[in-house]
This record gives C-alpha cells, structure tokens and sequence, in this order.
C-alpha cells in the first residue's frame, strides 16, 4: 500500500485509492480510472484496450469525484450501485473504488490453465518423432586429442573435425565470443568438453563449449504465442519429451483483444516496445516456474520456438506489423531468421536460439504451419482440412500435392471476448449445458468450481440447446415469452443460464442478444469459410476424409452439437477430429526434430493463400450461415429441427 | 603542456618534465622514466618492451634525481654526458629529461611510410582479378514491385526473391536489426532500395539496406597487419581497384619488438586488451586518413580483410595466443569466422564485415597464405619458392600440387630494430651503400634528407661492401686496422659509416661489431631455412624455377649483394624477383574477389607446415650460414672471394 506522500507535495493532482488492496496513486487531469488503475499496478480487464466496447473493467465507485460517460454496457440498477467502466470514467478528484472480482483478469488467479494441464495428456511427442532427426539445438560430449607436434591443428579446426566426425555439418559457424573462450576452456577441461549446437538456416553453429560432459543436460522450451493466451511447454530434447506445461493470458491483452487493435498500438510511440516487452515477459514467467518446478537450470535451456499469428510474431520479434493490417497484408517477414533468444529479452542460455515457425501470409500464420505438420495434412493423398478457432479462424485444406488456406475474421467470441459472462475454460467457467427438460439448465463447470462465467464449449451448448428448446429462432433471436428465464434489461433480452445466488460473482450470468449475435457471426465467418475454400477448388465437403478441429476448446466439444448450430459441416462424426492445440504440438515437434522444422519451412513455402474476399458470393455466404444451422437446411440433412417448438412462434 | 597542478597537492610524488614539450608528469615511487613517458603520453622508442635490450629508449637527464642501472648499451662518453635508458632508470625525485630525436619512433614523423607510397606502383590489382568473381561484399540496387494482392509476399521474401535473380546465393541470412527496418525503409523509399550483401562462409547475409540507388560507392580496406609496420589500403569495389595507401608503425612495439614479447604482454592482465586496442587504434587511424583523403565516408567502407602472422591476428581479434609460444604451437584458430568489424572496434560501417586471411599454423600465418596467391605459386607446375623476410622469415616451395612452408627465426635485424643505427626504410634512412675506393663510404638515403640511420636493403649493401673492402672477415668479424673508420668504443669494435657532421641527429651512425652479429645471424636463419626445406623435400636449389623475395625491405635489395652475402641462393639473378609486400596484395585480391578469397582458404588448408627443429642437422647448417657468403663456398659460385685483402688480415 502507497503511504500517501503524494498529497503532501502535489495538492493539485488527485487520488485514487483502489480497494480492498488500497493502492493509491496520484494522476494528472483527465486521467482515466482505467490510466489510473495500470498505473497503480492494479490488474483490471480490458480487452477492448479502453475504448468503452468490451464493458470488462468494471469498478465500483465508493466516494469521490468522477465523470463517467454514458455506456450502454452497464444495467441502471448498476449504475445506481456505483459501477462505471473504469476506461470511460475521468478522475476530477479523489476518489475511492472498489475492484469487483469480475474484473480481475482471470490469469492471475491461476497457477497453470487448463488448456496446458489437460494437454499434457495429448500429443504423445516421442511417438511422432520416432526415429527423429535430433533437436534443433543439441549437445555433443567430445573428448578431443590434445594438440601435438605431429596434430598442430588450432583449437577451433580441433573441435570443427571432432564435430564433423559426429554430426553433419556442412557449414559451421562459431562466434567470436566463443572463440575467445576457447584455448583456456580446451586446455583447463584436459580437451574433454560438451559442445551445444544450433540450425541456423543450413549451417550449423557452436553456440556454447562448456568444460566436461554436461551433455546429459539439454532442454528446450516451445511456445504457441495466441493472441489472447500464450501457452509454453518444457521440453527435454534428449529424451525427446514433453515435461511440463503452463499457460497464461497473453499480457498485450490490456490494449486490445484483437489482432487489430494491437497493430492499432504497435503504431502508437514506444507501442512496439510495451507490446513485445510485455509478451516476453509472460514467456519468461512461465519459462520461469517451469524451469524450478521441473529443476532446470534455465542455462541448459538452449532452444526456444514460438508458433503464432504472423501478427503475434512480428511483435515478439518487434518487427512492425503496420503493413500487415492494410490491403496487400504483407509482413515484414514470414520466415524470420533464428536469433538469439536473449535479443528479444528471453531469458534462456544466453547463447540460445529463438526459433519463429514460418508463417504462410500476413493472415495465415506459423500457428497454422504447425497445424498442417501435426495433423500430417501434408503426407496424406486424400484431402483434409484443418480448422483452428481461436482469436481468428484459420482454415487449411489439402493434400501432400497441394494446400490452399484462408482467414476468417472469426473475433474471439468462442474464446469468451466480446459475450457479457464469457471467458476462457478455467476454474468456474461454464463448459457444458444441457436445457431441459422445460427451462431447466443443468451445467458442468471446469474444476467444478460455482460458475464465474462460460466458456466457448459451453456456449454452443447453450446456442444448441436453447434452439432445440426453441428458446431461439432459426435467426438466433430470443423468443419473448417462451421461457421465465429470458427476461429485458436495458430494453434489450437476455437469457439467465445462473441466477446470482448461485454464481460466484453474486451476479446473475446471463446470455443477451447482443451475445447470441456475436456468436452467430463467428460460427458464421468459420463455415462460411470452410465453404468458400472447398468451393473455390471445386470441391464438396463429402469428398474430405477427415476435418480436423483445432483450438484451445477443442477438446471439449460435442461434435453433434457444433454441427446443429451449424458451426461445422454436417458430415458423420467419425470424420471429425478435435486436435486441441495443433500450434503447440507442431512447436514441439519442430524443436525435438530438425526434420519436422524442415517440413514446416516447406509447408510455408508450399501453401497458398487464398483471401476469402476474391470469392464473388463471400458476403451471402457469410449471411446464409448466421443462421441456425443455416438458411440451406439441406447442407445439414442430419440436424433435426425443433418442428414443435417453431410452431409456438 | 600540463600546468603544475600536480605538486601543489601530491607532495610526495615526484615528477617527471620530458623536455623539449616540456609535458609534466607525476609518477609513484619505483616509477621509471620509461612508465612515466608512457603516462605523460610522449611516444618514446621501445622495441624490447622494457627490458633493457634494446637502448632505444635513450633519454638525456639534464637536472634532478634518479637510480639508473648499469648498462653496456651506453658508452661511457654517453653516460658522462647524461644519457640514460628511460626503461632502466627509477625516478627518485623531480627530474627533467631531455628526449633526443633518435629515442622518437619515426611513425610519429611521417604521414605515410615509403612502403606504402612505393607500393601503388606495385601490383596493378585490376589486372590480377580480371574476371572477377565479385567482391567479399557487394551493393545492388534494387527496384522491387510493390506489394499486390496477387503478390503479397513478406517484405523479406520479396527481398530475397530480387537478390536471388541477380546473385547466386543458396542460403541467405539476415540481422534482426535490418529486419526491423525493413518495412518502413521499403515503403519509405517507394520499393527502391540498396542492399549491401556479405559473404559469411558459404552464406550470403544482407547488412544493410539502404533508400534508393548509392551503390555506386562500396569501398573496402585491405591491411597487412606486420608485427612492426601496418599497412592499410583503400579499394574501391565496385571499380575493382586501389585508391591509395597508408602505414604506420605497429603501436604494439611498446610492450616489444617481436611476437613473442607481444605474448608475454597478452599473458598480463588487460595485457590481450591493450594490445588489441593498440592495434585497433593504427588501423582506425590509418582507415580515417584514407577516407578523408579521398572523400571517402566510413559508412561506404563495408569490408576489411587483414593478412599478418597467426600471432598479430589473434591479436586483432583478442584471442588468447599463449598456447603459439610454445610446442606444439597451436593457434586458437587459423580461419576465424567473418566478424562485424564493430566488434574489434574497427570504426567503418556499423554492419561491415572484418574478414581475416586464414593462417596456415601457428608460425606461418596469413601473410604467407597471401603471399602465396598473390605470387600464384599454386597454380604452376614449376617449383617455386616464396621467402618473406619481415619480423621472421616465412619461406614456402612448391607447385600446384603441393607445398610446404617453414618459419625461420630470423629476428627483425633487417627491419633495424637489434641494429644500433637501425631503421625501417622511411626519410632519412641509408638505403644504399657503397665503399670504396679505399674506405670512402658513399650512402642515399630515402628522400635523400640527411641520414638517421640504416634500413634493411642498406645493412645489407654495407656487410657486402665491408666484406668486399676486407673491412670484416667471413665470419663477419671487423678487422682491426683495416681502416680509420674501424675503432673501439666501450671494449667493442665498431665502424662509422657517418660522422655526427654530417648526421641529422649530430651524433656518428655506426654499425658494431654485435650489430652484424645480428645481421650474420638473421641472413643464416633464412638461407639455412630455405636450404633445409628444400633438402627436406629432396630438391636442390637448382630445380626451383624462381625464388620470390616479399618483404617491406625487397623492392630496394641489390640481389648481387643479397646473394654476396649469402642470404639467399646464388641462383640466376633472372630467377630472382622481389614482390614487395605480398601480404596486402593478397589481402586486396581476396578483398576484391570472392575465388580469390576462397583460394585462400584452400591454400591454407593445403600447405604443410614443415618444422626446422624436425631436420637432424639444422643447427648444423644454421651455424654454417653465418659465415660470408657460407662455411660452403661451393653453394656460392659467382661470388668472388676478396682475396687480395684476405692476404692482408
């Protein structure tokens, strides 16, 4: 808690006090609560990044004076019972305010998220890369001859024959850095030592020489950097494992939810610098704790790779992405060189490699490169098709002979942006519903927690089930009357899934229309662009063997369900295949396998883009599948329609 | 000139006034007068580095108090007149001292050394690398087409995909840093761009790109690092020429004369650190010089190559070279990787490239590599020999189809440092000698201003014209009698090739008895190491089809009196050629041109190093040599024996 020395010296600067911590701190005029709140180093939501459209960071303003602007995100009740939107509020002087739970960023509540503790089952690496090709970075234990009249190599051409005598190595690299060190490091370790290698485009570099046999040692670290949550796995790349998991809200979160508002901010001054620091240091935490949980010392973590949207890469990499958000949506790169991974600020082996899978365009990103090398789309003669939901829609589709791809703008609702109760599927959210019979609502939350909210899976059970009950139209509209559960507020509807005396937060978890509107539009923008792109190479979905789903709800998804709302095709479930995060899994699978990284440089290499805009009918397309399933009934011949329930229309 | 600030508050330390500046320094007990220049930053001669050795390091004590120890390097007549060693002399109390001209080294006198100013004539390098392959770096302007939505690759692709139609380059590389430019510099420069590319080993790396067309202007260095002398060069890359030349002293003289002082000083504390930065500084000198002259910016300079012993590069890159002292020899490496030149400290572009000749061993290093393309010796079928007398004596033989190479110790005597009146070959050195009739001395010196001293091509004139005069004996003895110039000083012999009338220094220029002991055994040291290297391959001197002669010294010797004196075979004078300073020739061809860099490389990895000490009886043929021309008259056919003045010994 601040002592309050600020008031002794600035009378014209007002107070804020943040409760129940009591962190205080002085802001200039015209400082929002919210300005207030990141200053005070108080974690609030935002994931609108403070333009008043998200409703998240919500307080309760106990004394004082503010200025709030009107928003329509707040109930009258609310507003009665002091709650503003921290980013629409004005300190005028000082003030008093309440964090409510709900406004916490849900990331520092939680030690690991589920996504990373459930997918440690998943994905058993050493199996993919069963006779793998080594690491990217590996160790090699040498004991050298010593020098002598008759073998007067120099020390470096010693250790480049010894090397070669092992390893492939058509062209070596070494640093001066390295070379400085080595006469007395060879000669103090009596010439037996433990050299660490690297891949950096086809050479191969000596990133370390450490005296003795320290090869037993040797880990790595994948990341898969998603817009809204960064997910790290700790890897040893001599027993060709996966260790340890952890995940976490991406930090950038605080200055927008979408890929969008971040390059928004990335143009800002120092915008680039906040967004990449802050990215970074949500990886070096995690790399961090699972460094000590699992015992590694982070000097023998010598590799690190990172699967993204071209986007989140280019600002881990702190490369502008400004290009990449306007038509021709060209990056800077999309197939970065390796670098040092502390260039970036990560904290690794100082020496060690930061690897960035290669992205296939400005909106197909290495997060989808690493999706059609899990999935294998590319060794396979039928054709397949790969769909990751997460803050966009990524689509791929293919064969070994060819692989076309496109990005829907999906938004992040199925992620719980932009849905009043949503969040993503942690302790308290909401993952399955079932409605009835009558209007009752039987629900499973993760970790069996109260509710706090409800996450992507649970909400195309909800969209599922209140069709089925008939609760919503075929335009996903709420039917007044049909159910006591759907009630107004604010003069619009909404659907009471918890009343508040079962909720956690005390406060009713509803769905409203303008909800149930965001969700129809991603379901919408995905099929529609699993369509578009069959389409566009002349193919029907019956002729996919298999469509892969990808994305952190993945594998808790009722297949008949996300058909119903119509989300993916109507095809026999034995198709579809949930695959969790195929960005991850592909991180992993490049950083134990050079083979495997090879192969995601060919896919970025070999994909096509495919912008869903150059397709003449997109738009219809797109607004035939808002509605449930769809307005064509006949694509989804297996969804029973509530006949019943329509009736009462 | 300090101001005496000092005594006003250190009343026990003394000081030291170096007059004719009259620079004021005050110094600890146990100082020297030798530590108290170094502080007071008055360039005082010190070849030995401290020792005592020397007597360069002469000063003249005019008033105060000192502890000077006894030496044999001054006469008596010296020490009455004051004269002390600044190296062996403590200061006991404020002293002033004289610093006479001869104790200047003469860098500090010139602005370019006749070496270099010779040397443009030599070697027209455009002729050599006709048909070049391209230089080690290169600039191509570039006009990409713009980004489309038909053609949206990344920034860095579209990069690529340009340089690769114009330039053969199969695995390119990229800085973080010009990656992070890239966007904004393409747009800002409407898709015109320079780029400046590099070769790394077998890749190409991009260093900097640049708006618009400045490809006119690439420039490059070449340097000879000598352990005595650095010799720099400015090229124009894109005309595939020289542009002009500089040379100084090699600032490492301080801390010694020869290789093996330089790694006693390296083994001290922040020894290896100074003398990097010492060497560093020549050339950042030499660099600033050339660049101005010819209007040349450091930002256009993207290259430097640097041929010298294995010694003098580990040096330039402060790499450890304890373990070349001693057997078995071994360099910490012999091709070290292309560096920034940055990060040596070498001020041209911030992105340029510092590329050193690979060094065939630990005694035999760039030098003889690029001596060895630039006479071509790897590409006849002929035998030839290549003998470069610089601080040692390099010799390598062979053909296209192997060669072996030595290192013979034969000091710097032919550089004047070991020579009483030694000098290298700058204004006022006596370049030539002739004597006779009777004992009349006749002498040119450089610039034919008045003479210092002696350089190397006149040492040698002079033991030729006292052996032929009878004025010393075959074993190199002078004969007592034989002529007024002949006296004794200090019990030693010694001869007056001038009087201190008509010296610049007013003082007499001699040659002593221990001055052509050291000169007898630096010309034994290269004829028996040319002698034993062949031998050891089996050949005689008269299956070598040429003898290439490189060295500061060679484009002044008289090859008759070279061959009088037996310090190189008597062979035809036609198959005799002096090349000059072969090292920064070789050093400009691999600048200019990517093969001849390369072939190199090949070189060094070729030639066998070969050494003396494994040849039974070297020492044997060593002691032989030191007589004039040899014990073997046989060996030396053409060279008349003085038999009239024989008789009268």
């Amino acid at each position: 808690m601040n002592a309050g020395a600020d008031t002794a010296h600035g009378q014209s600067k007002p107070q804020v006090t943040f409760w129940p911590e009591g962190d205080r701190v002085a802001v200039s005029p015209e400082a929002t609560l919210l300005d207030a709140a990141k200053l005070a180093g108080v974690d609030l939501a935002s994931p609108c990044g403070g333009d008043g459209l998200c409703g998240k960071c919500r307080l309760v303003v106990r004394q004082g004076n503010v200025s709030a602007q009107p928003t329509s995100l707040l109930s009258r009740e609310e507003i009665r019972s002091g709650y503003v939107l921290g980013c629409q509020t004005i300190v005028t002087g000082d003030v008093e305010v309440e964090v409510p739970p709900e406004s916490r960023p849900a990331a520092a509540q939680i030690l690991i998220d589920l996504d990373a503790q459930r997918f440690r089952a998943l994905h058993p690496v050493a199996e993919t890369v069963e006779g793998h090709s080594g690491a990217l970075t590996c160790k090699l234990y040498l004991e050298l001859s010593p020098a002598s009249l008759d073998d007067s190599l120099s020390d470096q051409s010693r250790l480049f024959r010894e090397i070669r005598s092992r390893h492939p190595a058509p062209i070596m690299q070494l640093g001066l850095k390295v070379l400085k060190d080595l006469p007395r490091l060879l000669r103090g370790a009596g010439w037996k030592v433990t050299v660490t290698l690297g891949w950096r485009g086809g050479t191969l570099e000596v990133l370390q020489v450490e005296p003795g046999d320290t090869s037993a040692r040797n880990f790595g670290v994948a990341v898969d950097v998603g817009t809204s949550t960064v997910v790290t796995h700790l890897l040893d790349l001599n027993a060709v494992k996966r260790l340890d998991a952890e995940a976490a809200y991406n930090s950038q979160r605080q200055w927008g939810d979408t890929v969008i508002r971040r390059i928004f901010h990335a143009a800002t001054p120092a915008g680039l610098d906040e967004l990449q620091k802050s990215v970074v240091g949500d990886i070096n935490r995690m790399i961090s704790v699972l460094a000590e949980r699992n015992h590694v010392a982070l000097h023998d973590i010598t590799a690190i790779t990172c699967a993204g949207n071209t986007t989140m890469i280019h600002l881990l990499l702190g490369l502008d992405p400004g290009p990449i958000r306007k038509a021709p949506y060209v990056a800077a790169s999309t197939s970065a060189p390796p670098v040092r991974a502390v260039e970036v600020g990560i904290q690794i082996n100082p020496r060690g490699l930061l690897y960035t899978v290669p992205n296939i365009g400005g909106w197909v990103g290495g997060d989808i490169t690493a999706g059609i090398l899990s999935v294998g789309l590319r060794r396979s003669d039928a054709v397949q098709m790969l769909v990751d939901i997460g803050t966009n829609g990524e689509i791929a589709i293919g064969n070994r002979d060819w692989t076309i791809t496109c990005s829907s703008s999906a938004g992040p609702a199925f992620e719980g942006a932009g849905v009043r109760n949503g969040m993503k599927a942690m302790h308290g959210a909401i993952e399955r519903v079932e409605i009835g019979p009558g209007d009752a609502v039987h629900f499973r939350t993760v970790g069996g927690t109260p509710p706090r909210g409800i996450c992507g899976s649970g909400l195309i059970d909800l969209v599922a089930g209140l069709r089925a009950a008939g609760f919503i139209d075929r335009s996903g509209h709420l039917v007044p009357g049909s159910t006591r559960r759907i009630r107004e507020s604010d003069g619009a509807l909404e659907f009471v899934l918890v009343p508040d005396s079962r909720s956690e937060t005390g406060k009713d978890i509803v769905v409203t229309q303008a909800d149930l509107s965001n969700l129809l539009s991603a379901k919408a923008a995905i099929y529609s662009g699993m369509q578009v792109l069959a389409r566009a190479i002349g193919l029907d979905f019956r002729q996919v063997e298999r469509v892969y789903i990808a994305g952190g709800f993945g594998n808790y998804l009722d297949r008949e369900k996300a058909i119903a709302i119509g989300l993916i095709p109507d095809l026999p479930t034995e198709k579809i295949r949930f695959v969790g995060n195929t960005s991850i899994h592909g991180a992993d699978l490049g950083l134990l396998s050079v083979d495997a990284w090879q192969e995601m440089n060919a896919i970025a290499e070999a994909v096509t883009y495919y912008d869903l805009i150059n397709y003449p009918d997109y738009y219809d397309e797109f607004l035939a599948a808002r509605f449930i399933p769809h307005t064509d009934l006949s694509q989804f011949p297996s969804v029973r329609q509530p006949r019943d329930v329509e009736a009462r229309v």
